[in-house]
């Protein structure tokens, strides 16, 4: 049995990783920490949580101590010296903020984040952890930088064509769409029920932190620069990203030969669901779950594709990534803890 | 390994039976029945589970000859020949419909549904799937009732007044508010999104046929027979049923030592949760779970006690619920396959 | 044509008021006031606004100073200096605090609000702004009390059965349900959209201030103390209060004639419409207008009925009701500006 | 005062429809016909419209035989008999369905809707009443084809850069959103509360009627063939249309040109409103107006900008805007019967 730590337990991701956590059958000991409500029980802060076996919350240096796995859950400027605290005891780390997630490119990090980094050899030890990317690597590492939300969802449904040479040229639109979870736990004027109900809203457009990850992701897919427009959405409901890509095809590759090669390409994996022609990717059949599905479409232009890829933001865009991350880095099944199906409705 | 079947598997509860026992430890062969869809895939029904287990779609027949544990999803009306086949063969029913809810109370079940039984001898040996209640003879049972939903929560919260004799006389107001989930799966006027989005409705008032299954059970709970009014409301949103309860106290009965008293009522129930003082049952908190949460509450008139129950309809107001009951009935774990903790949002 | 101001005009209540007045045909120049906000432009505040002639925010004084009509839409608090400015001037007074609702009853007011009156001889010139109860004296008042959002809509259901002697003995459960905006403009936990949405929720039970304003509204009505239980619950919905009313009857008095009674005693009302039998209230069919909809129905015992009333709660609950009350006041068309048709989805 | 008629009042934009001819200050008596409910009262079908005008429904043939002015609001195929009942008593006829909207294009009206014209010479006396772009003739027809309402939203927000020369080369991205009063009143699978709440879909990808209108309005609007991809979505929510759309910049072209061209271009229209920087369009602040709002942004690629524009797909989208034709063919105020502001919530 692995004993886990969750820095910052009381936000949305962290708190959902606590359910995933203690669901998990490999996980013993599971140390919560908040900075602001440490002494508090979890399950007063949330009473979903009630009967189970969430403890009360400690501090980030108790919950450390405690562990062999540590997860953070934090805005991001935190994990440098988190991952530091790791290092020196030898626990795994995975950071679920954005501060590991430009490895080595420093200045793109610095450019979008407002500072560069105190350890940059901590970054260079570190992995992305998109597994359908990195496994062999997250196998290995000490240090996971897990994705983002956005970038899980649309760089899903971009790899195949990217990595088989399958692009053409010309920028890929990506509209996303996502619930509101996406947006944390603290309310604001955005999230306020009777402003985000019964509407729909762009916002940050060419503006949103998750544009370079996206970017580095098709990058590394293809092993070339890739040019792409990413327009995110706030959508009426609680879970889940919704990815409207619209992909320039190669020079003689159609849409039906996409779509057989999506769905080959990702035959092997446990969480990607490539749907048959008819079928579209929608949020609602993922919810909950770690799936991320993907639908291949006719655009009515010969030369566009149209993919839909849907993820549950808090799930396989946050916490269900980050125990397949810890799943693979220990060696242990890759999909463990990470067995509840998506309800349908 | 038990094997089971689910006549009815692709109406709406049947689908979250099978979700439910896809997952559950204890179970090996499921076999999905449907009479309209037989031969599809029922993950091509039901997209969610696709990458599951979840088998072709089979024959109601099919499906009980394969099993030793059958549930029935159906609409009332089916539930004796069923129970009979079962019977004859040695197989554990687990019946979601109404038709074994009343017992060899006939005539009530005649006034509300409109026909009588054909094999009374099988309504005399089923048993009401509550476990709360009934869990000594549940264990025995080879032909369970499973509750409905909104008697499940309104029944829960009221059970250890009236089993104490801390209830007083006078009608008990039950008002009851539903998700949208609750009316099934066919589309109907009025579970068309437009209609019932951005709305709250009353329905069926005085005119539900929970209302004798919730009078049956108060009786059994208080020994007595117990005034009740029950009203239904339909609200926006897909999981959960509140039940908000203003139950007249006995004299000298207070709030505080009825909630004491729930409270260690409940002390060992593993799916209901009696709130401490200051928290508020919400179906937000229970939702995708069996747990039952209740709390108890000053009216502001010292006679009368509110007390607010909620549970997931679709669980512990169905799946769950019969899930809990197949495992008490096999001498299972009560909570193998019940494990899943709600989700915060 | 009138010259009006708002002071508060910001607050959902203020800016649901901006627009109906900017639409009334009788209302001239508007000014609106807004302490934190004055000197920007309202629709900038409000973009829905924008191409109206809504007019920069100006300062309180500002506001009043220019105004034949001055409707203060503030927290509690602020309404006895604004009275008493207004009354200096000549100028129609209405409140949508709950400062003057309570008339000369000082003492109730200063339980549930913590302070009692600075200026009493206001509250005793002040007229409860219900109009079906108290038209011919708002016709006379300078100084209206606006009534809350729920006892507008309990009182009204319950208004025909105490005046004319239908109610029996024992406590009317008043079981209420509000749309999101309820609970105004400033962002909270309880409002956050994943906190509300995909949930409902009871709160304040027993603790509502709205309480002790029912009970004083349904006292008036009867002509002698009435016992009430109110329970408000918060759904995920922006508009509408739903109460669903558990009345009992007087000895000899059904449904049937209740129902009669009921649509006779508003007949000759413009905003009240009583449903025949088979139609139950929701909030559907009164979003975005003036009108409460009341339906009468069995509760399946015979001595209580259940009376179902609907409201827009920022409409008759406030910024329409407020506009009844001025054109009642000034002599206008008790309807003008009022007449939009409440959409159908 | 106007008669006014409308054939198939009790679908969703005949519904809205009668509701906005109901408050408009220039129509006098309104006829309502309905081919399955003649007979009934129109507010028995929608009892938002109780205590209103709303008359029983009758048949089209009265309906037409009464009225100075016929609207339809029918599936499409059943426009041109109307018309012609129209034209031969002399009646303006304003047409909801696709029937007229491709003027004397039958080669692609019959490609997507299964049949040619029986009467070509209706439609090239037909105009398409999309008055920002046909306002001169419009003021003309005797036959106007209201727009879609995907293609208004789209083709507002894309008129001014195609108009003035301002988009490049390339296709035009439209992701387009819609709330789900845009499927009409008929229940089915995917207008099921239980499918829809809680996920947002995309569907009929590539495959849509309203594709192939916004095609020729955009080259009407650019004097040449525009190639663009129209993706629609299925959001949970009511009202609304969001487009946001990735147009290719002619060379030399920003942003900001883009936007100060934009405002110009649209400075004398009274329903369409060019946000300054800094705002985003989103549903909220136009539904229940004839508003369409526009806002221009960086998209992170300097050769394309994005454009979001949203409209109520009911009003501006439907039965507004068929409002604002009538008015304009009529010579009455353009925005008589349209002047209700969009509530903040």
């Amino acid at each position: 049995m692995v004993s886990c730590a969750i820095v910052g337990a009381t936000g949305y991701a962290g708190a959902e990783l606590a359910r995933l956590l203690l669901g998990h059958p490999e996980v013993g000991e599971l140390a919560l920490s908040s900075s602001s409500q440490a002494g508090e029980e979890m399950a007063a802060v949330y009473p979903n949580l009630a009967k189970s076996k969430a403890a009360r919350l400690v501090s980030q240096d108790e919950a450390i101590a405690a562990s062999e796995v540590v997860f953070a859950s934090m805005p991001h400027g935190h994990a440098e010296s988190i991952a530091a605290a790791c290092a020196a005891k030898g626990a795994l780390f995975i950071d679920l903020s954005a501060d590991f997630r430009f490895g080595t490119d420093e200045s793109t990090f610095a450019a979008w984040y407002g500072s560069g980094y105190a350890r940059p050899g901590l970054h260079a030890a570190s992995v992305y952890g998109l597994p359908e990317l990195n496994r062999a690597r997250i196998a290995k590492a000490r240090i996971v930088a897990n994705p983002g939300c956005y970038p899980t969802c649309a760089s899903l449904a971009l790899f195949p064509a990217l990595r088989l040479g399958l692009a053409g040229d010309g920028a890929i639109v990506i509209d996303a769409k996502s619930g509101v979870t996406g947006a944390g736990k603290e309310p604001t004027k955005a999230t306020h029920f009777p402003e985000c109900a019964e509407s729909i809203a762009p916002y940050k457009l060419g503006a949103h932190r998750h544009a370079p990850e996206i970017a580095a992701n098709l990058a590394a897919m293809a092993g070339r620069p890739v040019a792409s427009i990413f327009a995110p959405h706030l959508v009426p409901m609680n879970r889940g990203i919704l990815c409207t890509c619209y992909l320039p095809l190669a020079p003689g590759v159609d849409v039906g030969r996409l779509r057989v090669a999506c769905a080959e390409f990702y035959a092997n994996e446990g969480f990607v669901r490539v749907l048959p022609e008819g079928l579209t990717a929608t949020t609602r059949n993922v919810r909950f779950s770690n799936f991320c599905d993907v639908s291949v479409h006719e655009s009515g232009d010969r030369r566009t594709a149209i993919l839909a890829s849907a993820i549950d933001n808090m799930v396989k865009g946050a916490a269900g990534q980050a125990v397949q991350n810890m799943n693979i880095a220990l060696g242990l099944e890759e999909g463990s803890g990470l067995g509840a199906l998506p309800p349908a409705f």
